[in-house]
């Protein structure tokens, strides 16, 4: 199967869309900005997502489900957070379609006008406040912990598949706490295990910090982030935290009797990863001959190919395969033996290794005397001769080296393409070629505002655990303390 | 914990109502008509999930994604679909807010009107079907066996949690297929997990049958069904697989060269259940003190309530009660120890049986003596002493004893109140009485609907493998060969 498409030398951004489409991650719909996610890329989004639940139910979140509709008037109750959301907004302003009057089409009923529009939620902290100002009377009733697994909807002019798309799919915890400390240190807490989960499923090394004023979350007190650095040398903000503060709280009149028998408004978290996930996973570690998925989240981890040229020798080797299969199994590892004889093993070869699948198995009449398999690597791309005796342990155990190798790889060019930055005309320079990049900056708004102007970067992240050390602003020359993570981005 | 509520005898509605809210399933949200489905309602609904997602998933079908926007245009397609969905669709026609003139509102941007009106889907066949046009070429295509897991908005007038509600969660299943045979046997094996499930999960008996003309949904060709009967006598529609024939293949022209090199359209089915299931649930085995859940889908299996009066006899009982936790655990059983000092045992008591935990283990000092516990049951009310040892195989086996007893329950209701009826009087009585009205039925359209409009009950279902008889149908007395089911119907 010669898939004809972009190398990321010719043109990264091209060699992106197409490989999500033609490895059938997924498509642009009829909808403009609107992705169909098909059934391959969302097995791998239900494997995130099922890793992810996991962790979030092990430190005592639920799930539950609020409204897709927020009525307009919610937006207004929290000044920052309408400033950053409503010009992208889908706007439902009618409920009820008619036949027009010529009986040709089908019109919008204008007698179905809504008293009140609805928005589509961008995200969804004004519904849920509006609803936990009735769950919430006393610290009795605190924390409430909670997730909701939801589609969203930004009406994003430039959109691309799984970055940046007009209805994405996400997550977004929604937590109230007695006291500020609390509430910070369940936004950290969330940090950790986007970071964990990045880290150790995705195989993708992630720098863990705050945002700079700029670029916060509209409503957020703070907002800590994980940043990733993709191939191309762009970062791609892979997941927020915010710290609410009482910000919420107070817009929707949210308070609690405290132990101390005070009313006090609550405390909020809320935080979100979305399958803009996806976007970072295919770039992290895919190359010219496609996809490349870590074990982790691989949906089939190992495909087993038969080799043969008559159908006699096609049952004896299934026969083994169906042993193979079963021991690796048996072992939780998911297998796929495609004997379809519609397709050639070659064919098979560059269809596999395309997707992305870690471990490919060859098993031919040859192979069988020998009592042995042909094992070949995605991410290397190397081939090995296996016998048979034991090979669900070593297969167990190489899936495991591939999942860290994918990030000690990625970690390396990470490691590579980070740079300390003194001045400003090398600033420029370095910022165009990609990178992570970092400098000192004298921690204004309009400093950022400007560099980003001049040089379409921004700042990342301001590292937690940050070195401190003195220096001068790379933009304005003031005096700085630490030096933050600068790039293009995603 | 008193909570009052009203009794099914005063007023099933309700008591529906209120045990709805007050178990902590759902609530209504500050959008009309949509619900806020809270965490103990969704625990539900997610083990609702994995229990079909497992079945979908073991018979082919994989999930995928499609967009919550469909362009109206391509309702116009499907003359009957749009027909049956075109009042009740929420429609988006802007995509911006901005600040209003004076500074003070945020309002509708006009400048961002849509050229074309999205739909928020109330069913996906249509952008599915312009999909599928892309995915299908030759034989080697099909079959496509998909279904996504998705929310969906019908603008209902009359809401109620669960059972009707303008926003609600579901699956919805969409497959193609080459031939006929090929589709009808799908729609058939997808009734029989809805049957499977609801029966075998959710402890409620079904009617299986076919949908008559009147209500099959719109766009099929044959809608089958899953009917319940609720304790007030209505029947609840739990799920419904449709045979669409090549209805959407050919209003979206799509065409497959099939094995004899011919071109010709794909036969196509639909199948979905929603969050409706939860309020089948409720009203099936619920009673006046609250939920009942069957174990199979209860969040919490077991609740362990320790009694005890002073501080060194909770941590000797905890001691203890953290090994049949963990006993009990060992063997796939939810446990919850509820070791609060907040609130009194009595107080847990009624907290538990109110929310429908199947089992409860109460464990005080003269227990520790005697290695026993009390074990309460929340189906029949009844109350055991039992001994420690070995009660883990004790309490997994009471589980499966109350599952069935459910089932048993609900079936006994069923049969008792499904009546044989042959002429109008009797019809009208009977079935303004409630229960299941076996009665002949001309075939027709129009007396279906004539019955309909004197009584309010529809024809339910046309039972699979139904018994053939002669008969005169009982509201024109023309010659009928087999008896329909009809029910007032929620």
């Amino acid at each position: 199967m010669a898939k004809n498409f972009s190398t990321r030398a010719e043109n990264y951004s091209q060699w992106y869309n197409e490989l999500v489409v033609k490895a059938d991650l997924a498509e642009n719909s009829a909808v403009r900005g609107c992705m169909v996610i098909k059934p391959y890329g969302y097995a791998i989004w239900e494997k995130m997502q099922a890793a992810l639940d996991k962790m979030f139910k092990d430190t005592g979140h639920e799930n539950a489900y609020f409204p897709l509709f927020i009525p307009k008037s919610f937006f207004n109750k929290e000044a920052s957070h309408v400033e950053g959301f409503a010009k992208e907004c889908a706007v439902v302003t009618h409920y009820r379609l008619k036949t027009s009057d010529d009986g040709k089409d089908i019109v919008v009923d204008e007698d179905a006008k809504l008293e009140e529009e609805l928005i589509i939620r961008p995200t969804s902290e004004t519904i849920i406040w509006d609803t936990y100002k009735k769950w919430i009377q006393s610290y009795r009733d605190l924390p409430i912990l909670v997730n909701q697994w939801a589609n969203v909807v930004r009406w994003e002019m430039r959109t691309r598949l799984f970055l940046r798309t007009a209805e994405f799919l996400w997550q977004e915890g929604h937590t109230a706490h007695e006291t500020s400390d609390q509430a910070v240190e369940e936004t950290l807490k969330i940090l950790d295990i986007y970071a964990t989960f990045v880290e150790n499923w995705m195989a993708v090394p992630v720098l863990k910090g705050l945002k700079s004023t700029n670029e916060k979350f509209a409503g957020a007190v703070d907002t800590y982030c994980i940043e990733a650095l993709m191939q191309d040398g762009k970062a791609l903000q892979s997941g927020t935290s915010h710290f609410l503060g009482q910000n919420f709280a107070k817009a929707f009149d949210v308070k609690f009797l405290s132990k101390e028998n005070k009313l006090e408004y609550v405390w909020a978290t809320s935080w979100g990863v979305s399958t803009r996930l996806m976007g970072a996973l295919v770039m992290s570690h895919s190359d010219d001959q496609g996809l490349v998925l870590p074990p982790k989240l691989a949906p089939i981890q190992v495909v087993i190919i038969p080799i043969y040229k008559k159908e006699e020798q096609l049952s004896v080797i299934s026969e083994k395969v169906l042993q193979i299969k079963k021991s690796l199994e048996n072992k939780g590892i998911s297998v796929k033996y495609d004997d379809r004889d519609t397709y050639k093993p070659g064919w098979k070869f560059s269809e596999y290794e395309f997707k992305g699948v870690p471990l490919r198995i060859a098993i031919g009449p040859r192979d069988l005397e020998n009592n042995t398999v042909e094992v070949a690597r995605r991410d290397t791309l190397t081939k090995e001769i296996l016998p048979i005796d034991g090979l669900d342990v070593v297969i167990e155990k190489l899936l495991e080296d591939i999942q860290l190798n994918l990030y000690q790889k990625a970690l390396k060019f990470r490691t590579e393409n980070t740079y300390r930055v003194d001045n400003w005309e090398d600033f420029k320079i370095r910022v165009e070629k990609g990178g992570f990049v970092l400098a000192h900056w004298d921690g204004t708004g309009e400093t950022e505002q400007k560099i980003k102007e001049e040089t379409k970067a921004t700042i990342r992240t301001i590292p937690l655990n940050n070195p401190q050390e003195e220096g001068k602003c790379i933009y304005t020359g003031k005096p700085s303390k630490e030096r933050v993570v600068f790039a293009k981005a995603y």
